[in-house]
This record gives C-alpha cells, sequence and structure tokens, in this order.
C-alpha cells in the first residue's frame, strides 16, 4: 500500500446507508456539502485515498466527484485536487452579536493577571523544542499524577532557592493551576475527616465558591493590619491564607500570626493552606519567606505561574506534607492535570536560569509601574491613600470621600476603564470602608500611563 | 535602576533574623549552603543584586560572600561569579532505589497508549510557534472556561467533517483528558437531578471509579457480540458507550442498539455519552460516524488527542447538549482546563491539515501492526482466537485453551512482556473467558516485531 495517498488531504467521515452504494455515497457527499458540515474551500481526499478508506471502488468515488463537480458543489482544479466549491456553501451563519460592551473597554486595571505581553515567547518556544527532544520516550504517555519528575525537581530546586520552602520533589503534586489544586485539597481533606474550611474573608469569590461546591462547609476569618486573625479559627479543618500578600488587602501576615497559625494547626490537627499567589513580586520589604517551611507537616505550599508567567499555561503546583499526599494523589488520578509538554517546558526554563531572569524582569517592571501608580494617584488625587504596595501585582486604592464605590467602578467603566471595588472580594466580614483593588500588572506597557491617567481622571471627578 | 543587575542570577530567599545583620546573612547563607537547599555548582547572584534583593548594603554582602569562599562553602572565579562549592554540596541524598520490576520489562503489549516515538514534535513545535505569534494578547489569560475559540472552531469543522458529529463551536467544551471530562459530566448530571450512571461490564476500571466518587450510584450494563445490551440500562441516568469500538471487547455497536440507545435516552431523558476515544482508527469496515449526530440533544460525543497524538498533551473536548453546557461549565468553572499553549497549537495543527496527515500516517501504521499481529499469531498460536480488530490500537485474543489468563500475563511479566487480562477491565457481569487485551499500537515501530516474537513465544509455551 504506497504511503504517498494514505496520508494526503483531510479526514473525511460519511455515512453509506443501503446497497446502491454509488447513489449513497454521492447523496451522502452532496448532504455534506449542502449542509456546511464540508465548508466552502475544503480539499477532499483523492478519490484513490477516499475509496481506500470507505471500502468502495476508486471509480465510483471518481465517478460521484465528477457529478458533483457538474452539479456546482465541488470544483477540480487541475494539480490542486477536489474542493468544495466557494458558492456551494450552505446559507452563511448569522453574523457574530456585536462584542459585549466589556470587549470595548480600552484600558484594564483589575487584579489578577500579569502583562500578557511580556510572556517570554521566545525562550519559551526555544525551551519546549529543547525539553521535547530531550524527553524520555515515554514523557507523552500518561505519567505519574504527581507531574513529571523533571518539573518537580525543577521546582523542588526553585522553590527551596527562592521562596525558602522546605520540600523535595515527592512532596510535590503539580496541577492546572490553584483552582484544580484547591478542588485536590479539598477532597483530600474530606478524605481525612475534615468538615470544615475557611478562607481569609475577603478573597476570591471562585476559592470560597469552590469550598463550598467541595461539600466541605466554607467558613471566613476576618482580617485586619497584621493580616488574618488566627484567634478566630475555631474549629476549621482548615484555612487558605496569603501569607505574603494578603489578596486583595495586600497586608503581609504578620510574624506572630504566622506563629500562631502554625501552632493552631499543630493543635487542632488542621491544614494551612499557603496560598503563595505572587511571592516572586516582593519590592520594599525583606522578602518573606513561605511559612511552610516554618511546618512542613502542616502546611500546603500552593504556588503557580499564573502571575510569574501566564494563566494561560495552567500550571500550578501544590507542596504538600505527607498524610496529605496520598489523599490528595487519590483525587488527582479522578481527573487530569497540565500536559506535559508545559511541564517540560517550565523545566527547562527553570533549569536553565530563564525563569529566574524573566521573573527578575518583571518583578522590575512591576516596581516600576507601582512607584508610577502611587506617584501619578499621590499629585492628581490627593484624597485616595494607596495601601498594599510593598508587594505583588496589585494596590488597594482607598477613597475616603466616597460612599460607593460600585458608582466609581460604574463610571469608569463608562470612560472605558475596567476596575474592580473591594466589596468584589468580600465573602464575609463587615463592608469595608470603599477602595479599588487595582491591578497594576494587567495593562501592556505601552497603554500603562494611559490606563493611570484615566484612573486619575474618574477618580478627581469623584 | 539599571536594569542589568536586576535580571541577573538566580533569585533566593533567606530568611535574617535579629539585629546582626551581616552574621545573619553570613549563617542564612551558609545553612542554605550546607543543608543542600543550595545545591552544588548553583550560580549566586551578584552581590549587587542580591543587596539590592535583601535590601542590604552592597558591602554587607561581598563580605559575607569572602568569608564564605574563605571557609569553602563557595567558589569565586574570574568572570564566572560566585559558585556553589562542589565539596560543600550536603551528604549526598540516598541513591535513587532500583526501579520497579515493571521498568526492566523490554516490551510493552498493554492497550490505552499510542506509538509516542510518531509524536510528531517538528510539526506541534512549529505550530506552537505560528500559533502563539498568531494569537491575540488575551489569549494566554484565564479566558473563556468552554476552552480557546481557536481551538473549538477547529474542532467542530474537525468533527463535522471526519466523525460526522452534529455540533457548533459553542457546544463543545475542551478539557483535560477524558477523565476531566467524564468528572465533570458527572457533577453535570448530579445537577441536572440525576442519581445512577451506568458503564459498560466491561470498561477502563478508572472509569468506572470516577462516576461513583461522583457521588453517583455507578451501575453496569452488559456488553455481548452487538456491543452494550441497551435494553438493560433500566432506569440509569446516564450511560457511557463506547460505540464505534468497545473497550475493550473491539466489537461495534449494532445499528439497532444505537438506535435503542437514542430511544432510551428520549424516552427517560437519560443521556447517552459517546466515548469515541479511538474513533479515528478504523480499517476495513466502512466507517461508523458518531452516534451523537443521530440524537445531538442526548448524547454527549466525547473525543480526545490520547490516542491520535499523544496521552501526555491531556487534550479531550466534549460535545454537550444545551441542556447540559451550563451545568458542565458551572463544574468546570471550579476546577481547570488545559493550558491556552496546547489548546492553540492544536488548532492550528487542524487548521493546516497537518493533524489530517498525521492520523491518516498513524492509521496506516496500526494497520500495517494489525496485519503482523494477526498473521503472526495465526502462523505460530493457531489455537488463539483474535477478534475486535476492525478498527482502534488494541485487539482481543482470545486462548481457549487457557484457564487462567492471570498465568499468562505473569508468564509474560517474567519473559519482559508487559500484558493485561481481559479481566482486569471487568467491572460488572460475569467473567468471561481467558484473553488478552493487545495493545498493538504501543512499542515504538522498530520493537514491534519482537514485542510480537515475544508474545508468540510465551502463548505457544502455555
Amino acid at each position: 500500500m504506497p504511503k504517498t495517498w494514505a496520508i494526503s488531504g483531510v479526514d473525511l467521515h460519511l455515512d453509506l446507508d443501503g446497497t446502491r452504494v454509488r447513489g449513497a455515497f454521492e447523496s451522502a457527499l452532496r448532504d455534506a456539502v449542502r449542509s456546511g458540515r464540508l465548508g466552502a474551500g475544503v480539499r477532499l481526499p483523492s478519490s484513490r485515498a477516499l475509496a481506500a478508506d470507505l471500502g468502495l471502488a476508486r471509480n465510483t468515488v471518481a465517478a460521484a466527484y465528477s457529478q458533483l463537480v457538474a452539479e456546482g458543489w465541488l470544483e477540480a482544479r487541475q494539480g490542486a485536487g477536489t474542493r468544495v466549491a466557494e458558492r456551494a456553501a450552505a446559507a452563511q451563519p448569522p453574523p457574530a452579536a456585536p462584542p459585549p460592551a466589556a470587549a470595548r473597554h480600552r484600558h484594564d486595571l483589575r487584579p489578577g493577571v500579569p502583562d500578557l505581553a511580556s510572556f517570554p515567547v521566545v525562550a519559551w518556544i526555544a525551551a519546549a523544542r529543547r525539553a521535547l527532544r530531550a524527553a524520555p520516550a515515554d514523557a507523552l504517555g500518561y505519567g505519574d499524577p504527581r507531574g513529571r519528575p523533571e518539573l518537580r525537581a525543577a521546582l523542588a530546586g526553585y522553590l527551596a532557592r527562592a521562596r525558602g520552602v522546605d520540600c523535595d520533589a515527592d512532596s510535590i503534586v503539580v496541577c492546572s493551576g490553584f483552582a484544580q489544586g484547591l478542588s485536590l485539597l479539598c477532597r483530600g481533606l474530606l478524605e481525612l475527616g475534615a468538615t470544615s474550611f475557611a478562607t481569609e474573608s475577603h478573597c476570591h469569590r471562585s476559592h470560597h465558591g469552590a469550598v463550598a461546591a467541595s461539600g466541605l462547609v466554607a467558613a471566613t476569618v476576618p482580617v485586619d493590619a497584621a493580616g488574618a486573625v488566627i484567634a478566630e479559627l475555631g474549629a476549621a479543618g482548615g484555612v487558605l491564607l496569603t501569607p505574603a500578600h494578603q489578596f486583595p488587602l495586600g497586608v503581609p501576615l504578620a510574624a506572630h500570626r504566622r506563629t500562631a497559625a502554625v501552632a493552631w494547626a499543630r493543635e487542632t490537627g488542621a491544614v494551612v493552606v499557603e496560598d503563595d499567589y505572587d511571592g516572586e513580586f516582593r519590592y520594599d520589604r525583606r522578602p518573606l519567606g513561605a511559612m511552610q517551611a516554618l511546618a512542613p507537616d502542616h502546611v500546603v505550599y500552593a504556588g503557580t505561574a499564573s502571575k510569574s508567567l501566564a494563566p494561560g499555561l495552567r500550571l500550578g503546583w501544590l507542596v504538600l506534607p505527607p498524610r496529605l499526599l496520598e489523599p490528595v494523589l487519590a483525587a488527582r488520578r479522578l481527573t487530569d492535570g497540565p500536559g506535559a509538554l508545559d511541564q517540560l517546558t517550565l523545566a527547562e526554563l527553570i533549569s536553565t536560569g530563564a525563569f529566574d531572569r524573566h521573573v527578575r524582569r518583571s518583578r522590575l517592571a512591576c516596581r516600576r509601574r507601582r512607584d508610577r501608580l502611587v506617584s501619578t494617584l499621590r499629585r492628581r488625587v490627593p484624597a485616595a491613600r494607596v495601601t498594599g504596595i510593598e508587594a505583588g501585582l496589585h494596590a488597594v486604592v482607598e477613597l475616603p470621600a466616597v460612599d460607593d464605590e460600585l458608582a466609581v467602578v460604574r463610571r469608569a467603566h463608562d470612560h472605558g476603564l475596567m476596575l474592580e471595588g473591594l466589596d468584589e472580594y468580600r465573602v464575609g466580614g463587615e463592608p469595608r470602608p470603599a477602595a479599588l483593588v487595582v491591578g497594576y500588572g494587567t495593562p501592556p506597557e505601552h497603554a500603562f500611563s494611559a490606563a493611570v491617567a484615566r484612573l486619575c481622571a474618574v477618580l478627581a471627578r469623584g
């Protein structure tokens, strides 16, 4: 069987009923074109290839092609094979609806997404090629539910070095971002007998929602100027904290609270989940190491590439205490983790130092943005108070003169600026004074000044 | 702030306690090296960069570096910066345990994984580069929970053309392989009020287990020579079928059973999930289109790149009836899907025809392997009966002369051949006569003949 034709052209499915094969084939093909299932311009397989695919004589296929060319459904061009004719396309689908209002906004200062235009495309593609060539044959198989060993080894080194995490490659489970990690953790905690789990009273609503959806009772713990108020955790089976830079309030968890959280976990048998979502980004203050290192048997460290590279990679990792490893892996086996190629590529980026360079470059860029945001606001909107700015990719802009933060958010939207109010992140506790959570990492570099100027214009008017 | 130093070198975290900063820094660095947290050969940041990172005077860092070089923990080489000394490494970790017995096996004829050595590395990398360059700026953001629109559009065209699926891009949800898809479906069905869900009595145990873990009652439906016995489905809220090529028994679902399954779903309001895991691979028989096209409102079509490309990509897709779309998306929002890069790359491969060419090439290779397997077994083990071979990547080798298939599997293992018995896939119903499920797609091309020869040797001895 010559190889050439068998691999040429598109793959085509046709239903052939009855015994009049020629007629059935012809009308099946006609229907496929008429209904639009075969779109205008699609190149059909050669008659030889399709005949072999469908178990027909080649002449049968060739005759049907000729007939449909004659009828105008198909076009045969010398040397270009047989294609679906342009005019044969079914009635065009209705034009797409106009983009929603949001898509017309010109600036985005919502938190959570880094500047995607700075994603290191060239370095990533080069690392992917090297990683794929160097990978063992079975790297593209189903693989270890903990994730690729290359990535776990690279992460173990990186997390110890850059974040002070106490870990080895075997205690790491790679997951498809923090949301999957959290849902695996909730399942694991349920398995260990936990019945409730607390989030900070201000946090991503989706995290609080995921806890509730898992079957655990979703509690909350208040946050004050020293971070989460550990004394109020009570009997929760676990808590999700953001110790390096509270999301969204921006305070670090104070040293005495870190100690208290660990003591609480030790005494009650509960688990602390340390969401180190933006741990790579700290500026003026001494870096705060992961609190996981205080008590690796009681604290889960959770990291992600969503801020340091891009959320679209869907890559995150959990460093697990021994007793949680098996329950989390059991949950992991019921679903799927991230693709092996992205895992191998990130491992290569870390091992070659390209990841560190990218992080340092991004950190410098974000620090400069923060400085511009703070100085511009001070000059143009002196009433606003900017907090939570020692680290991370977002700042809290308190608006003492404003009663209704949602009105500010709406006014900004009307002026082409996407913003989010602090109350968007409240899942428990009392409302706080009006404030915005401003993500200064998001806009592309060339648009940052204009975005800040628009923010100032909206606030100055208020 | 000059950019050069801020992005050089590794990213390093050190805990600095107390007021004697120089001493604290020096001993923190010493501890990091001694404990192995900083591995031998790791290059440290320049003293200038680290000083800025840690908020120390540059002299403090430089003095500590000198001290540790003097003590032998670090090495400073002209032009090569400061590195952790080779001899400074902590006691080496104990040597890794010897590989488990399985890793010493030289041949693998277990089903489920295609020949990973044939993965189109060059085409994939080229497509990734093109896709990443062409992608809009927000492609690497969190994105649509249904998956990248580029991939959904490409899949809608491909599935209609190649598998006869009735779908548009908006009815597709991209997921991280079939396991995640199934768990999302189970959650969606629970949401719609279903209480039980059936798998075929022979299937992947993990699928049956995932149904049970979701909270649905996991039932089974028997399989005979015409496929799943639809009449015995009763009151299940849904059923998972493999209509094109029953896994593992290899029979197609007969036309009257397809009709019956659809009628059952229409009458009872249940959902049929069509797992088209190897639909691209059919040989002698007329291609069987997706049964989803018979009743798009009652049948979920589930496809995957695991057989056509590689399981390690962790890419699958669901084509959903309208009433299931929102419940499945709600479940999808609680976790994470596959990375955007792989999605964009597969879309590019499909759009340029490279995916079709790869499928046709793989199909031809697998058909040849199947022919070699069947003819070799016929000649060397005439007592064996090979079935389920019109399609797919595996065959059932019935062993009429054998009482204990597990003994055959064990003997094969002892001879360096990984095999699986049919009973490995039984989750309900009566045991069947002894048989093997032979995955002929798995071995690399150069090893295929030797793997088949070993299989024959093991069986001939029986």
